[in-house]
């Protein structure tokens, strides 16, 4: 049996036909319209589309940024779309004609790196998802930890510093100010605002009119020292953040996907060494490893796709 | 089939048989001894005594403060006791004749509240047994969470602060320097220190040379200021920990265990309060009960002989 | 000799005849206009209008938020008008004729307390202003300290919190983020949509659509437990950092002066308990007292036309 | 005239005469007795010793580590020795037949650097000395600011983070813990025992059998990774904080003495960096420069030296 994988992202809304290896055939990108009724129809059309071309699809898995309920079948909070209470399969699977899951689209990167990329071969892993925010999954005894409510793995939004910077779910101190690519993008514009190691930053800033993430990356890869300097901030506080989630999760890998993840070591070294200073009991407990993701863009689309596979339970 | 639990702690050794229904039968008490090897005799002991009176007994279950490796079977690490690699159950299972587990005794507890307490009928809970230091034992779809190397839901030591108090694991901020009856005893003695509503406080610990938590719970329920600020310092600290932990499990239920929380109501209310201003995405994401602990002084005997039950797996 | 006073604020220009023992004639109040030259103008009106009026008046004081250059001449920044470096001695001395001195309004108000006010008879004094922000000023051996470059005692831009909330300073953590009146509005709109002891703010938020420092203190009047609880949490964090304030200063007296500090011994209460276990060596040094601004809405007024008295040195 | 400077430190006593341009003459330095009147009669023989030797001579001062009444005659509180409420001025000036003045040894060193050393052509300046601890000392238009008790300047335990490190103060957070010669060997060995770039100090470690700050700076100067790690953690501390005081007392420079200081620019660097990123309205108010302490082991003792010159006022 084949699936479909939809992948509904803030600007764009990725899919494909996902095989039972973790292939993905077919793989198409629509931008996302601004009305969620919009959004609907792009969905059915993508699906309807793919599941003609590929008549052995048998089942769809769709995946959104946001909490999503116990039965994989409403959208309970959607994040960047107006959806509260959306019951998106009771909507969507009369228009398409197959059975449908939804899942929260960190949740299926995580089980996608777990099944066929970086994590394949573990049993109990984490993926964080280093976007504008971040995003987290947890696997244990290779099931998908969903929690009593399906919104389980909120990893970004655990408390890194009580009293801490404000952030957009209405708490202070999430980890995800302190490590996701807005904080990033933060702390590279407060060393362009301080001048000496942070002035080739001002300059891009200037001449850009923004500091972006990509530009950012950039100037890490060409050595600078103000952006390597703005780089290793998030990657300590992450690493840091993983000695805490050792304690709580006891994973046997910590998997980081999202676009600030290609640049490898220069983001995995101070994580690891914080990681290392940051693990209770440290020398006492056996500690995870960590490695980069290798499914990026298509990680939303292959593990909501296999999800799929799985059927409901 | 019974079942022998034994319960390793740092001053007593508890153990008993314990049914199906979660029943304890022939509850025992003995000091625990220094020297490691003695605790093993006393611990064999206890096991021969209870099984010869009791033929229908047919596995063990022993709890014990520490790291438990993933097949139940080594404790890694002990808290209390000089074990480290200690292959417990390879020592114990020729001496007693009968099928030994071991397991963590917060975990251990957490079991017990699961099945035959304060938490039965979930399937998604957190235990906090709220003890000198803090333990945490994590069910997920009614399975006891391990991790992948028997090290998970080690709650207490999740970082709250940032930066924050130095602790005995070795890292600093973690939530059981804010939150346990060790911190209720500092905050007791700094508002003793310091003065006006710490008056009464100051004059417990001038008459009995200390401020131990009897006292203070003493003078809680007297309806001192003092100590009952004391309280409600760690009862906010551990409030807002779960808004955290609602985040990372989803759980549907945290049950609160320990002495301190025979307080029931005094404990709970600052603690909902700091929980409910705590959780991330409040309002947009279904939240967790609180529950005071049902079994208190014999959860580890229980749930360990329960766990005992379900054999290896 | 008299002197004039004015205190150019966000939305009120005020000003009046100040004599040698601190005694207010004439007070006027007029709205502040948008446009700086405006505001330039409606001063030069106010100081004409009451000299003349008063032919003894001798100097003139001029207060606004902002820093001040060493020679209180120039307003090098200020926080809510469009004055970058502006030479407001230079422009305002030729139209009125009188020689001007330029302050900073937390300075003035603190000098006007420390002369006439709560802070008469100390030599050491620290007064902090609650309002939106809070404002710092410092007296030390019976001087204004004013630093190396006129901006010192900026007590609201203290750090309170590493990594913590962001301010309107571009830093993180300062106090006025955790204690201000804006602090008192956004604990009790946390409160408020936690529900429980928030309920009676959520009500008055919905009927008046918003939650103000009126509204608040109104509550806290009546005795509410959220209001109550909200006051409460901005008083701690107060007088937590007077603890530090002791170390840095050495003050005797601490002077809380702004519209919160009308409620009295409800905000001092909660500052004086949290001051007594945050003083380092606490029991080993002399501490302060704590007592409530005497000249509130005048104290800048009193206090930058005396300084006007005491000539330029 | 002549006086003689008394540095009585927790492990030798410092003594010499010093001149009106701040020479030190005649240097002594013997150990410190255990015994409070022991340490008393080891400064009256150093100070009849040098008295006699030099008829010129016509004050004393004696510089220690503690608070120091108003009148800069009593001990009421020293940190490493017994004494408390000590009539040190009243006990020593019969047995020498000279007027003698206490002071507090970190501002004993600080205004021999503002006379004499870095900071001689400043007005406002702070010194903060880095031993195991961290002393502070404010200069403010060119006077020593004592506060209303004689305890102002203890920057050390200003606080840092909001329920931070454990201090031997009493206090929770101070700057002491993040940033003084105690916290290099802490953060060095959290590093050592976290191996990785910590293998060097591990390695040293285990040859030396404990971490000093002399071996943790000769693995700096060595260019060693983990070694320099550690000092860029105090060093960033200490920047932040400097960020606050400038907020506080707005100096124009600040003066970094204490051993490490030796380490010069590696030291400074990252101080710099942290503070250009921590001041408020950065970029909106002048800020101030960073030196290195020239008087480093003698400076107490010419500091205090020169304050007995200027007389008791």
């Amino acid at each position: 049996m084949l699936t479909v994988g939809i992948d509904i992202g803030g600007t764009k809304i990725a899919g494909g036909v996902v095989d039972a290896s973790g292939g993905l055939i077919d793989p198409l990108r629509v931008p996302t319209p601004r009305d969620p009724r919009e959004i609907e129809d792009a969905v059915v059309a993508m699906i309807t589309d793919l599941s003609q071309r590929h008549p052995s699809v048998g089942a769809v898995g769709i995946a959104a940024a946001g909490f999503i309920d116990r039965d994989r079948s409403v959208v309970t909070y959607a994040a960047n779309i107006a959806w509260r209470d959306e019951p998106l399969r009771a909507r969507i699977e009369p228009r398409v004609g197959l059975p449908v899951v939804i899942e929260n689209d960190a949740n299926a990167a995580g089980w996608a790196e777990y099944r066929f990329g970086a994590g394949s071969g573990t049993r109990n892993m984490i993926m964080l998802t280093i976007g504008t925010g971040i995003g987290g999954a947890v696997i244990t005894e290779g099931a998908l930890y969903r929690g009593g409510h399906g919104s389980a793995g909120e990893l970004g939004h655990m408390r890194f510093q009580r009293d801490g910077l404000q952030c957009g779910c209405g708490q202070h101190g999430c980890i995800e100010q302190y490590a996701s690519g807005r904080a990033l993008q933060r702390i590279a514009g407060e060393l362009a605002d301080a001048g000496g190691i942070g002035s080739a930053l001002a300059a891009a800033r200037e001449s850009e009119g923004t500091l972006d993430g990509r530009t950012i990356s950039g100037l890490v890869s060409a050595g600078d020292s103000g952006a390597i300097e703005a780089l290793r901030r998030i990657s300590s506080a992450l690493g840091e953040a993983c000695g805490t989630f050792q304690a709580a999760f006891d994973p046997e890998l910590f998997v980081i996907g999202g676009g600030v993840s290609q640049l490898g070591e220069i983001l995995l070294a101070p994580m690891r060494e914080a990681y290392a200073t940051a693990v209770p009991a440290h020398g006492n407990r056996p500690g995870a490893d960590f490695a980069i993701a290798r499914l990026v863009n298509d990680a939303g689309v292959i593990g909501v796709g296999d999800l799929a596979r799985e059927g409901r339970h």
